[in-house]
């Protein structure tokens, strides 16, 4: 019976992984999608985040499942209650590459992003690939650790994201309204895309020590 | 036994009904705030919101341990399970109250929202605290109707969106690259309060017909 539950488990954390390289590759290509103003990359991020919802809810549904089935108590109930959360802010992160996939598609043929901000746009890719991937290996390890470097790594993308406002607001800023609303839209975009990661590090911090992290304010963000 | 189940049920309820009270004076006061550059309004709505994340975590502390001890299945489970999602959205529409009092504080002794789009921003916090309440109610009620009916209050606020972006981008806009940012946020932070509505209004349809709403795409959205 206990065997089974964590066959079951163990599928389940296969599944949340498989989501962040899903997320990994629509956020990897919403990017080209939005710096090579690339119309058939930015429909297939839109396209494919179905797929991510899609496993959002087998997620959900095999959780139930097991709850119902195995009643489970103590770590492995929290474990169940715990991927049910980070398949939600996994699949949000989904939703905002398909956000950063849309501005690109709306845009089209022009570019969203100013040559000015453009190597801003490509460092917040960067951290945004970077963070999806840690918290692919986060979740497979149940490592606390890991999930403090998550927070450490969004740092940056919070510092980038204050770089990208302080362009948006300096006096030389001679890209328009239209560029300005797009950046701050993008920039706000891969900010929570970091707050999400963060959000799925704090759960695992839970589940390993039984302290409670919120999405915006948890144990490891300050 | 079940009664027990169901009292501590109700008790959940009633808490995720607070939870949107509580929400619906920050959304009041973070606009008067706003509209009126009213920092000590700003200070209260950033300091209340550790109350709702707290009584978000005792709602997810009750649901654990409601599935540990009483080990509901079938629609008993789906309801526990239900609250958890519920009490994580409204949570986050507590956030956003907040990110909008934010902004209120930082522009602070002058108001973030130039007079042209003050009325749209009103209108938006109007249909906010409809959302927040018709929120309540549903909850209250498990209400199919009601849910239906938040996602037509939504509709509203989307129009208001797209009205404030079109004001945005239109070649009249006068007021500089740093209002246009902190309105885009706005704008974006009250649609996305919309979306909280929704999500919590298609769990509310996914409890009473088995059938699934995500939190971008649910059944009611389009």
């Amino acid at each position: 019976m206990r065997d089974a539950f964590h066959d079951s488990l163990d599928h389940v954390s296969d599944q949340l992984e498989e989501m962040t390289r899903m997320v990994g590759t629509a956020i990897a290509r919403a990017t080209d999608a939005l710096l090579g103003a690339d119309l058939s990359a930015a429909e297939s991020v839109i396209a494919s985040d179905d797929d991510i919802d899609a496993l959002r809810r087998d997620v959900d549904d095999q959780a139930v499942d097991l709850l119902a089935r195995q009643q489970p108590v103590a770590t492995d109930l929290r474990m169940v209650v715990t991927a049910m959360h980070m398949a939600s802010d996994i699949e949000r992160m989904g939703d905002l590459a398909r956000h950063i996939a849309k501005v690109a598609r709306m845009r089209y043929p022009q570019s969203a992003v100013p040559d000015a901000v453009r190597d801003t746009v490509l460092q917040m890719s960067e951290v945004a690939r970077e963070l999806v991937a840690m918290t692919g290996q986060a979740i497979s390890q149940k490592d606390v650790h890991a999930a403090v470097q998550i927070a450490k790594e969004d740092d940056r993308m919070d510092e980038l994201h204050r770089q990208m406002f302080a362009a948006l607001v300096d006096e030389h800023w001679t890209h328009g309204t239209e560029a300005a609303v797009d950046v701050t839209l993008l920039s706000r975009y891969f900010e929570r895309f970091g707050d999400h990661a963060v959000a799925v590090a704090n759960r695992i911090v839970y589940l390993v020590t039984g302290y409670y992290g919120t999405e915006d304010e948890g144990l490891l963000t300050r």
